[in-house]
């Protein structure tokens, strides 16, 4: 790492005292927990924009935003890269519980779904527990409504049902699908998120439930009352629409073409105000990297802030990175990103080329242990002794994100922060997603752990693959 | 207590080997923790009834559904008496953000709220901290609408702000007013309750916003932006309705014209399925007395069940029963309500005739302390020494419950039932009060403390006053 010429002798100091080592990681991470800068610009984004899903007016705004920020912390070569992201419109929507008694139910309608018929659509519930109860009922759930009413144990395990569930429901000739909210929120407040049609069946409505009314109906079926709803939605797909990944970076001194990725994404959900997930990713990648160029620190390599578009409903900013800098890839040494919320980063998770492409629920590594390969050991170790002084020094194998994944899919690295996730599904893809739940320590933190990384990242001497 | 005729061998038995001990205490509470029925029977009224504010067709259900229930289960001169019951009808509600940019914000108007004129009602919106600051701003917020945004301390605290705050705001011309939702909630999940015009000045239309959503307001204002909102609220006032306090009774065996009242308010806000407010309070009144029953428990003081009509917003049940029973009050041993929910009941509130009227938000007992009145604690000692076995041993002076107040104030005994109220105000008056959160083992204990005490009370020898 080099000052530049303006802070020649502070730079002369700081490397004379610290050099490439653990103590200069110190000083980043006290810097990290002493600004206010990226609880500030968190808040910004999420009060002036609020939410933003791919092809709102709001994400247009997110990315005036995202430059603008950008520009002011001194980032060079910002610009947005062009993705083609689809435009899914919610609409209104609601469920009208018909019988045993009317009244309303809290839904949210899923990411992707078609809408109902204008009129409505109105049919008999049918509560199946899991996909194995859907296969014994089979032809019973023709003409139909079912309600995977799955407990919330695990994300992956729950959005499995969110994601196939309402093909394999129209598989047996269900009219439309219920999800209990794949979320942990108990306070009536329904979640959504992505579906995932299988072109060989009809493609029918799909809505999450809150947890309280998968319950209620769940409570009414098992004392046999006969279950009867009407569900509107206006949702529909609308033509695709140019947006961009939003990109900025600091040049590297010594080995500019070597590249670091910081990333999140900046689109979200259509509700709360994409706090989590993930306006804090996007602030963690951009402050770490405003945090070294605010100490003047300018790493060898170049570090590249990127904002991607259109993570939640498909991954268009991330097959669009891909096909527009397929060829320097190689000079990727690694990108990063932070896509689970703002609890603590504990630690990272190195994703490696040559595992097969991302599945939802599966981990593509299995047990493979780390026991056996020496080389990752020392890999991982040479990061992680940067980490004593932030505390996140867990580095396993695992997933990075789910933008930066078709880039490891084609051969480059990706990075994963780790984050305490035992509070992330209690707002995920919610109303309750908002700043107010952002604690402010833990995003300095979690700034501060991500900027060592990038630092640790940048020395021509780190070698990942 | 005697055994009815037809189990006079095991009343012998019975009573040869508990009488009136603490004994026989541990075998009522040993079968309430064995007894599924009063889960089940909150199952049902959540469930076949849900919310049932006065003067809905739902509280109506509930009547009859508490009439059906308490004969089913054995009580006799069963019957519901006269009560004329508010009819508040909320309409469609909504409020939009105008400025500084489009968004619905998430609301619930307030109990009793005059409505808007149909075209809605727009305003800028002043965000006051607390009584101070509005006497402080004073004719600033004239044309205004002020957004109360108290932080959630106590629920005492911030009640005062749903109850007095519009008059409050009105006083000095705001056109509309607001408050941040007075509960625990952070789920995006608002709060409603009553309020409380004074007649002096206009009534004018108020509505709670989400936590999440009054602190968006205050972070805009804290940014130096404008806040325009536009309020819609259909909420109207309709003639009073005819309906009843739902009683049932055990008549005593030795001295039936004593009374020992075990309450609890059918009456609910609309929305939710008022199972915490206070569908339990009712079960456990309801189940504590039918568990003496099935154990063929005889009191020797008359046990009445009083499921009262309107306690949300008029009280109007309570003061029936004054009405209708001021003759026989002296006869009236104690009324025991339970209103907060149902965590587990560590204790009772004895409320003694003589304290001021009932206000919210004020301790009428003060700092009155029980060291300096013997036969006070003497009283306390006797009832809680037959709480051994549950645990629900801490007897304090304090307020008993609403319904009853009116019947402590014309100079009868109230006791209140002391809940864990931990987790009440997450959910109290929200979608959010639903069957799912009741703990099937914390009801088990509420009846059962509460039929101890029951029981403890029917003695003859038992006095209070």
């Amino acid at each position: 790492m080099f000052m530049n010429s303006r802070f020649l002798v502070t730079s002369f100091l700081i490397n004379a005292l610290f050099g490439q080592t653990p103590e200069m990681a110190k000083v980043i991470y006290q810097k990290a927990l002493s600004s206010n800068e990226a609880y500030q610009t968190l808040n910004e984004l999420t009060m002036n924009v609020g939410h933003r899903i791919s092809g709102s007016e709001n994400f247009t705004k997110a990315m005036a935003w995202g430059v603008a920020t950008m520009k002011a912390k001194g980032l060079v070569n910002v610009r947005t890269e062009k993705v083609m992201s689809p435009r899914w419109v919610r609409g209104k929507e609601s469920i009208q519980l018909i019988s045993p008694r009317p009244m309303n139910l809290t839904m949210l309608g899923l990411g992707m779904s078609v809408g109902t018929p204008q009129e409505g659509l109105t049919g008999e519930v049918v509560i199946v527990d899991d996909f194995d109860h859907l296969e014994k009922l089979g032809e019973q759930v023709r003409g139909k409504i079912v309600l995977f009413d799955v407990p919330f144990v695990t994300y992956d395990r729950s959005v499995t049902y969110r994601s196939s569930g309402p093909s394999r429901a129209a598989q047996y000739g269900a009219i439309a699908c219920l999800i209990r909210s794949a979320g942990s929120s108990n306070s009536n407040t329904p979640h959504t998120g992505t579906l995932s049609y299988d072109s060989r069946w009809p493609k029918i409505p799909a809505a999450a439930l809150s947890l309280e009314h998968a319950i209620l109906l769940r409570r009414m079926s098992e004392s046999n009352q006969k279950i009867i709803i009407k569900l509107n939605m206006e949702a529909k797909q609308l033509s695709d629409v140019e947006e961009g990944n939003v990109i900025g970076e600091i040049i590297g001194s010594k080995n500019p073409k070597e590249i670091i990725v910081l990333s999140g994404h900046l689109d979200s959900w259509d509700v709360g105000q994409g706090a989590q997930d993930d306006g804090a990713g996007c602030i963690i990648a951009l402050e770490a990297a405003s945090l070294l160029n605010q100490m003047k620190i300018v790493p060898e390599r170049t570090i590249r802030v990127v904002l991607f578009a259109n993570e939640e409903n498909g991954v268009a900013g991330g097959r669009s990175y891909r096909e527009r800098h397929e060829s320097e890839l190689n000079n990727h040494i690694a990108l990063l990103e932070s896509d689970s919320g703002n609890g603590r980063i504990t630690g990272f998770t190195l994703d490696l080329p040559g595992r097969p492409p991302r599945q939802r629920g599966v981990n593509p590594y299995g047990d493979k242990s780390l026991k056996g390969d020496p080389s990752l050991i020392e890999r991982f170790q040479s990061l992680a002794k940067f980490q004593e002084i932030s505390g996140a020094k867990a580095f396993t194998l695992g997933m990075s994100g789910v933008d930066v994944s078709p880039m490891v899919e084609a051969g480059a690295v990706g990075i994963g922060a780790s984050h305490n996730m035992s509070k992330y599904f209690d707002v995920h893809h919610t109303e309750a997603d908002t700043f107010d739940k952002i604690i402010k320590a833990d995003l300095q933190h979690n700034v501060g752990s991500v900027a060592i990384l990038a630092y640790t990242l940048s020395f021509s001497s780190t070698r990942l693959q």
